[in-house]
Parts: structure tokens; C-alpha cells; sequence
């Protein structure tokens, strides 16, 4: 992220963009335009840069039949209501932003220059939209294909690192007590053990028993932030 | 629509759809799902049947993504916003149900018994449901390209002859308004000329003036309705 980048050497800048997504354009402008924001854009009107919105549109539409079809595929009995809150948890901002941050897109993204101080390029809005546009800039130069082996290469993998997919629609305290229930009947038992920090920024500290025995602690800003954190480190507890 | 089609022959039926939708399955048995409505799965469960509706899961997201890419190449100046507004108006019920109709699709649904005697193969809901779900059967087993060819051939081909794409996400009397305003600055005038029905089904009818002419004259279900048809009937009059 801290890595500089020379203005003066956009064409070897864009280069090295390509080799990380693995795609050479056909039509460099369509990539420079998947990186250009509305607030770069507007500062430098002379130039008659389009900015990257409506690749943005199509790049969303396009994320949303890839991932469609992998949750198709993949889970063959699930109904249609859950692939869809499935879709839903893939396709968002959180998960858009994370694929992007490994891609260290923020560094190739051109942004105007009120943006650039508040820190736009780390961004999880702005990160997601570019994320989106590069995906509809593939999808425009080098067809279907490409944007699917694009997203395979990016998205797909983190995806895949979360654990089973059914997991992505659940909350972590719903997860616990299915584990446990294989095993036990004795109920999970969730204490908060202790806040502090003033009233607008408190912090609330929770553990989760079962039997007697601590299975994780959690933080956040909320009790119930705090147990599902609890819950979410409990679980990587009893599965490994 | 009054076609009978004789359940022994349920081969040739297949036979004759996919002449009409141009794409012959690989797979025929992906067709017969898109075909197959929930409520005729769950009447003849011994026979183990998918019901459709996660093939219309897949469709619309094809729908979705291939109308995008219809409207960024056609209005290339067109901001994000303008966008979304005219793919939400294309892949809607309304349109899906009416392209649809135009195949006859209703004809070759499997429907529960319930549904049938309700007229379920003339419903829009129903219809809009099983070509989203036709549309994903194509993209399953033949690909983007061939899902997309089918959807120019049909969607795309009833959208082209409804007038420019601007158009679409605006209102009749919007247009009319804007068409008048080129030549004149008289303003339109609405009048409603009459009602009828009882209470519970009243119609309005409205005309509307330019100048003292009367370029249009609707009916609707209220004066809101009847004065965007009459506003619909003098677009097509100035038009033409």
C-alpha cells in the first residue's frame, strides 16, 4: 500500500496491473476508465476522461451471474431463496473491498484530489466500485470468459477460503449451537464479563460457556457484536 | 393458446419449442425443468421432478447481465443512474410475460392441477417466471453466447420496437409534454369526458387538448390511468 507510484510511468504502472488480474487489454482506455473515479474525472475536465460508473453497472451485473452460476453449480439441492441470500453475502461492499485490497487496487486508482486526502484509495465504498468497474472493463474487452476466469482467480478463491458456503448466510451463533448440538445437549451460555471506554465509544467484553468451560472471548461495540465475535473465535476453536 | 398438446407426445412438444426458441438442449431434461412450475413438482413428487425455480434464479441474473451490456454498447453516453432505470423497466414482469406470450410459453408449462384451473399458463407472474427460467436453461447447457442470441432474438427484439430507450423510463404524459413543448408553448389540457361502471369497477375516460384539438382520448381504471393512455394514444398520433 505504501509503495509510490511515478506518474510520469502510467503505461509501466498499467503493466504491472495486468500481470496481478492476469488480463492484457486489448483497449488500454477501457482499463484506464475502470480506474478513474468520478472526483479524478471532474478535477480534470479538460482531459475528457469518462469516469468508471457505468462500467461499475455493467461490472455488478456481471459479478452477479458469475457468482450465480458458481453457487448453482456447486450447491446442487440448495433452494433458490438461499442461493440468493448467499449471492448477497458474496456480492457486497465487505467482500468486494477485501478482493480488491489483495489486488492493492488502491494504488492504481485515480481519484481527485479531495478524495486522496480523506483516504479514498482505502476506501471499502470506493475500493468495491472499482473492484466492480475492472470486472465490467474484462467483461467488455475480453467477453464472458475472461471476466469469469477474472473473478475464478480473485473473488471465487477468497470465497473459498471461508469454509463451507452454507456457513455464509448463517450467523456465528447460529453456527456454534449447530456444532455443539452434534454432541451435546447442554445449552451455550453467553456472559458479558466487563465494558469500558465512555458512553459513546464503549466496548463490551463477552465469553462463551459451555459446561463450564470457556470456548472464546469476544469484543465490540454492542453486547450483541461482542457474543457473535465470542462465538465466531469458539468456533475456530472447536473445529481445529 | 387453444392448442391442445397431447401428453403422449410430450417429445414432439419439446421438439416444437425448441424450433420456436431457436436452440436445440444438449440436455434435454434442463428444458423440462425450466418447464416444470413448483406446484406440478409437488403434485407428482413420485416422479422426482426439479421445479424451476432455481433455473429462474440463474436466468435473471442473465437477464440482468446481458440487458446491461445491450444498454452500455446502444446509449454510450448514458450515466449509470439512466441505466439501471431502463434495464429495471425491460426486465420486469410485464415485459418478460408479454415476450413470453409472443412464444406461447404457457402452453409447454407443467402445471399443478390448481394452478391450471386458475388459468396459471396465462398468469404474468407464472409466464415472467418460466421465461427467466427458459433463459437460464439455455445459458446452463449452451453457454453466455447462446443465451444471449436467444435473448436478442426475443426480449431484446420486442424492446427495439417500442420506441427510443430514453423513453421507456419515462411517463406518457412526460413524453407528450415534451414533445408539444418543441413546436408550442400552449400547454395540454386533461379532461375528463366521462365514467361509468359501479363503484367497485369504475372506468374514467380522459381527452386530451392542444390548442382545442384533441390529440388523444383514454380510459382507465381511474383518471390517473385513463389520462397516461390517452397521453400513450396522442404520443403514437403525433408520432406518426
Amino acid at each position: 500500500m505504501g509503495r509510490k507510484i511515478n506518474p510520469e510511468n502510467q503505461i509501466q504502472v498499467m503493466e504491472r496491473l495486468q500481470e496481478v488480474i492476469g488480463y492484457v487489454f486489448k483497449e488500454p482506455l477501457t482499463l484506464r476508465e475502470a480506474l478513474t473515479h468520478s472526483s479524478y474525472a471532474n478535477e480534470h475536465r479538460h482531459k475528457g476522461l469518462k469516469d468508471n460508473e457505468r462500467l461499475e453497472f455493467l461490472g455488478d451485473a456481471i459479478l452477479d451471474l458469475i457468482i450465480s452460476e458458481y453457487l448453482f453449480r456447486k450447491c446442487k439441492a440448495m433452494p433458490e431463496g438461499d442461493l440468493s441470500k448467499i449471492r448477497a453475502s458474496i456480492v457486497c461492499e465487505g467482500s468486494l473491498a477485501q478482493t480488491a485490497k489483495i489486488l492493492q487496487l488502491g494504488d492504481y486508482l485515480q481519484l481527485g484530489k479531495g478524495e486522496e486526502m480523506t483516504g479514498g484509495k482505502t476506501r471499502a465504498s470506493l475500493l468495491a466500485d472499482a473492484f466492480e468497474a475492472l470486472t465490467g472493463a474484462i467483461f467488455l474487452d475480453g467477453g464472458f470468459e475472461q471476466a469469469k476466469a477474472f473473478l475464478e482467480k480473485t473473488l471465487v478463491k477468497e470465497v473459498e477460503k471461508l469454509g463451507p458456503l452454507e456457513d455464509l448466510y448463517k450467523d456465528y451463533k447460529t453456527l456454534l449451537q449447530e456444532h455443539i448440538q452434534k454432541e451435546s445437549t447442554t445449552p451455550l451460555i453467553y456472559e458479558v464479563t466487563g465494558e469500558d471506554g465512555p458512553d459513546h465509544d464503549k466496548n463490551f467484553y463477552v465469553e462463551v460457556y459451555h459446561d463450564t468451560i470457556c470456548l472464546g472471548k469476544g469484543v465490540g461495540k454492542s453486547k450483541k457484536e461482542a457474543e457473535q465475535d465470542a462465538a465466531k473465535r469458539a468456533l475456530y476453536t472447536v473445529r481445529h
